[in-house]
């Protein structure tokens, strides 16, 4: 199915659409893109020139050209000749349900299209569609998304078996890490993962537990470590030595410790009030102002482009 | 302070403890063990012959021997010339509790004594110390403790200045990445990180969400990754386009979204139920079953440690 996809349009390109962009030119699509905004094309192609060499090395076709792509004033005659639609409009469901409207009615039938929602249920949006809703569901990528595999896919009750394997197909020639919900839910996966993650961050920052600085090292020296090669599944299941019944051993195990420790979690709950967000914003703000933001963005990509690199020469499931 | 330290006692030679020992050789450092438990030293060496080459990779001084430790059955006598005691002792507090008396009644003054505890605080298990438990405090490493850099510095109330930057500069000393807790919290801070994650990762599963196999991936190929380059405070803020201002912007922008998510993940928190439970299970089981541990165990060490060498070759905080 992936395979007879040649021509891609991407609806709005600020960062996310750029670097959808980036990616489908580098594996060789025409990609013809819709932006109001002014500046846009302009953007892009600052965008293009910064992330390319990234993607040469992470597996780009060689030879490819970085001209394969038109930015158009009207969308709808090009939408005729497209094969797949990656969406990446603002996140109000107002906004998405026009939008979609518009898109439904002049793409060809069983185009796909994908919105880059990064919380919103496409079931939100699809109200307006007139002509075949069952072709729409949610493809949400993670930033850097010229890097990071991960590629939420969210169909609503309405969506086809054929585009929900459609979408994966595609993702997955693309080099995503396409993953799939069988039921929407608000976040979808891993923003929900950050959020459990985040709240419990500004707990303990807002309670002058740890610096913002110590914070951040226990995770990227401890269990982000891990995370980066095994998943909290496959993490407790080492922890228990290994196996089925390692993971239930150790859940066993250790589960009263756990409750414990996430009784005292949801006691402490960082509540968003203006007196804990102060307290968060003091004891993040010292360490952040001292941080060289243009260098620490290029170290991250580097040294994300070579663990992905390290981790594909590995041969199992990491 | 730590450039003192030559002699350490292991007490407790179980994965940690057989772990912290092939650390301290790899340092150079001569190490005394004391482990009651039959075949423990013959379990010790294997566990340096599997560990030594990433250890060797991962900072180890050249040409070191790996016979310079001792097993001892009586480990009083013992403890008068060692600089410093790491503790690995099962986590119950009347075990640590006895134990920590007899440390503390047999080692020299001004030796820290750190425990591995991995998440009972050290308040609890100083009643006994009638020298000195000022020099007591948790010091909790990560599995596999040999490669990840993590360790948890928690002192009690009454632990001295002086015993915390002690034990910090020797962690430091020995490639660690310390960080230091100014309060006592029930898991301290990279567990209870773990389980916020577990628990909504559970709760997912358990409610048929999305297979445990896209759920570990939503972490590897999403935020785990970048996890593992930066921390909470540091990816939000690289999230707002940088900076301290770009960290509240973020949290400002995203905060109603993500406390929508939030009381959805309240709603349905995994409440170990023996129902839930057991969903949970049938959920991870059949994945967990085709999955080859000793491969994905070699292959997670390898990947980690070329993380760990490309990280180490970044200039800035990644």
């Amino acid at each position: 199915m992936s395979l007879q996809i040649r021509t891609v349009a991407v609806i709005g390109c600020g960062i996310i659409g750029s670097s959808w962009a980036s990616l489908f030119l580098s594996r060789g699509l025409k990609v013809i893109i819709y932006d109001p905004a002014e500046g846009a094309e302009e953007r892009f192609r600052r965008h293009l020139r910064d992330t390319w060499p990234a993607l040469q090395v992470n597996g780009a076709l060689a030879d490819l050209s970085t001209e394969n792509y038109e930015f158009v004033d009207n969308v709808m005659p090009s939408l005729l000749e497209v094969d797949f639609v990656q969406e990446n409009g603002p996140e109000r469901a107002e906004f998405k349900r026009c939008l979609m409207e518009t898109l439904d009615q002049y793409t060809r039938p069983g185009v796909v299209i994908a919105s880059s929602s990064s919380g919103l249920p496409s079931s939100e949006f699809i109200q307006l569609c007139r002509r075949d809703p069952s072709r729409i569901l949610v493809g949400h990528p993670f930033n850097p998304p010229h890097l990071v595999p991960l590629v939420e896919v969210v169909p609503h009750p309405g969506t086809s078996a054929t585009s929900i394997s459609a979408a994966m197909d595609f993702y997955k020639f693309l080099g995503k890490r396409p993953i799939l919900l069988r039921h929407e839910v608000p976040g979808f996966i891993a923003n929900r993962l950050q959020a459990a993650v985040n709240n419990e961050a500004y707990s303990l920052l807002s309670r002058g537990i740890i610096s913002a600085e110590d914070l951040d090292a226990a995770v990227t020296s401890g269990p982000g470590l891990r995370w980066a090669l095994t998943g909290p599944v496959v993490t407790n299941a080492l922890g228990g030595g290994g196996g089925a019944e390692g993971f239930m051993q150790r859940i066993e195990r250790l589960g009263p410790s756990i409750r414990s420790w996430e009784e005292d979690i949801l006691k402490h709950r960082f509540d968003w009030s203006d007196e804990r967000l102060s307290l968060l914003k003091h004891e993040v703000m010292n360490w952040l102002e001292t941080i060289d933001w243009n260098g620490i963005k290029e170290q991250r990509d580097w040294v994300l482009l070579n663990v992905l690199t390290t981790k594909s020469k590995s041969n199992s499931i990491i």
